[in-house]
């Protein structure tokens, strides 16, 4: 393309410090160093995450450095590739990921992780391999979130962190797999290993959330029931395959009571996609003691959980997800197959639509549980 | 037998109070009543749970009520049965066990759990299926430790917590799989599910971790790392598969971070078979955040640990056993034919050999750390 070789100027919304909204700025956005990608962004989800780390920093999530470009649950088209670049052309379509996969380390071929620690240190610093971001606004160096920044007209990923889909895929809807649906779902069929038959709870009805429930009926799961204060996401859950959904605010009893008792002793998979120690709490207790499964999908950093042992020793399983299990650029393409082969849903998570210029009104959405993913179009 | 149907007056190791030395004294043991078999104790192994219900209840453990015949680690043969029991007759060798296996249940169904309830809520507090013990002296009723009492020459036990196995097995040798090397062998092989070629550390070398490196090695493990305050356990433990022993106090930094290193960033397996929280999250620590498994086998009825939700949420899993996973009446006579057929070894457990008299000297064994296994003969 005209612009290989060039400094981009485009649209970004920049987080200039924690706790204040994004502002939409032009920034300028250097070309690929060796092994890097240049993206045209033009889908991102908004996702929790984001949020969190906007305006809850050192609350669940640490700190990062700013002035900072947010967004990591994208979609968009190769605009360019660095030296060393082979398996990327420019035009190609592609989801850019927050967990590398680089398929040439111990980890890539390990069958018990989806970790890959290439750039790792880097990436969560928010920069990439040099050290520096591609990302800067009037000479200042811009840093770059979990080495993706999609809230940007372009960004530049490591090749690591990127994987091609195929050409007819929407990237306004395939985007969301960069993130909490992958995430979720992943929850229920790689770490739950969800059982045919089996009773589910899912706690939490955002994104990530309905896509646990989506994974657990793909799993054939006999109950799923959904948990959430809020229950104007009861009838989109249902959509997606809760048999039940319960608001606790609704009970006297802790929550945890009350859904052992429904379930005569405790479910065989517990799910959590909120990121609460109670909740996390909340959803173990849930879980039968005989040979149940707790996961924890939600999100957080820098919290802890307190675990009566005895729990674990009559036999219940604690164990966490990152990105769903799933092996990054490896099984991305395949959840977009499944999406085009209409066995997974995209189409519904998606509420709202919007241009980047509307970041902040969709940050205040999802504060408010008004929409399950906003769908920025850059 | 002539004593069917009769009191028998028999010799027992009554704990007549929370940290008390055990008095040898003569006892009332009344028949069986129906579903439940009398059974002439002759061997039974002193596991540390019974020492700790004793001299440290109300630190890890529940109190339990006293007086109290301890001992839940034994063989003997049946005396006679109470009405309604068909499965069992005089003379039968067996191993009276303190989890039931009722075959009836949905519990004893699912393939989840090992877990069978059948007089559950009893046993815990020390009767049977009545209500009453079956153990008296002068009259006055002494409790059942978790059903079972094996610290005296005659008990009584449910026909659901008892297993009959073959009749050339020594049961001065067999009396081990009622715990303790059960319990260890099957956290490695059920709860662990172990595989090939895999890096393990096994933390406390008792009965329990001994018996779980022999199940890391049954399960063909590449490196198993034993861990001990007391190096004179490390002979052993490579006797029974250990590639190599550490001792926490020949370290300045804590354990995990030596483990850890040594490992190249954790192992997969790690075994806690102490029942110290401090120790779990070591165990927790020392596995690698790619998909590490920490199984808990030490005891603790009563203590928490606290977990950093970011280790779980990369990809390790915290799970527990109860019994190593076995099903009790059922996979029991298994592990005696494994024994019987060399496949796993009990003899190498046995450091002491006593007659009922000296069980507080088995005691002083254990808690001086001098001791694995003491077997009373009763």
């Amino acid at each position: 393309m005209a612009t290989a070789g060039q400094v981009i100027r485009c649209k970004a919304a920049v987080a200039w410090e924690p706790g204040r909204p994004l502002s939409v700025v032009e920034v300028e956005v250097a070309p690929p160093k060796a092994h890097e990608v240049r993206i045209k962004v033009v889908a991102t989800g908004v996702c929790h995450t984001d949020w969190e780390c906007l305006y809850e920093a050192r609350k669940g999530t640490i700190l990062r450095r700013f002035p900072l470009v947010l967004g990591h649950e994208a979609a968009g088209i190769v605009e360019s590739v660095g030296p060393g670049v082979t398996t990327f052309s420019p035009g190609d379509k592609v989801i850019p990921l927050f967990l590398p996969f680089c398929n040439n380390c111990q980890l890539c071929h390990s069958s018990k992780t989806n970790l890959c620690k290439t750039n790792w240190a880097n990436t969560q610093s928010g920069v990439l391999a040099d050290g520096t971001s591609r990302i800067s606004c009037n000479g200042q160096q811009i840093y770059q979130f979990l080495g993706v920044s999609s809230f940007c007209q372009y960004t530049v990923v490591p090749e690591t962190s990127v994987t091609k889909i195929r050409p007819d895929a929407p990237l306004d809807k395939v985007c969301l797999l960069g993130c909490g649906v992958s995430t979720g779902y992943g929850a229920a069929i790689n770490a739950g290993k969800v059982q045919k038959d089996s009773s589910c709870i899912v706690f939490g009805l955002g994104a990530v959330g309905l896509a646990a429930i989506m994974g657990c009926k793909a799993c054939h799961a006999k109950t799923i029931i959904g948990v959430d204060i809020n229950p104007e996401k009861f009838e989109k859950a249902k959509q997606f395959g809760a048999t039940r959904c319960i608001n606790p605010r609704d009970h006297s009893k802790p929550i945890q009571e009350v859904l052992v008792e429904m379930s005569n002793g405790g479910v065989d998979y517990a799910l959590e996609c909120v990121g609460s120690p109670a909740i996390m709490s909340a959803a173990l207790d849930s879980t039968t003691e005989a040979g149940g499964t707790c996961v924890i999908a939600g999100w957080t950093e820098t919290e802890s959980i307190n675990v009566q042992v005895i729990k674990l020793l009559m036999g219940r399983t604690l164990t966490g997800t990152y990105f769903g299990g799933w092996k990054s650029v490896k099984d991305v393409p395949k959840l977009v197959e499944k999406y085009m082969n209409k066995e997974l849903q995209l189409d519904e998570f998606i509420t709202h639509n919007m241009p980047l210029d509307q970041i902040n009104e969709a940050f205040e959405l999802l504060k408010n549980g008004k929409s399950i993913r906003t769908v920025i179009s850059l």
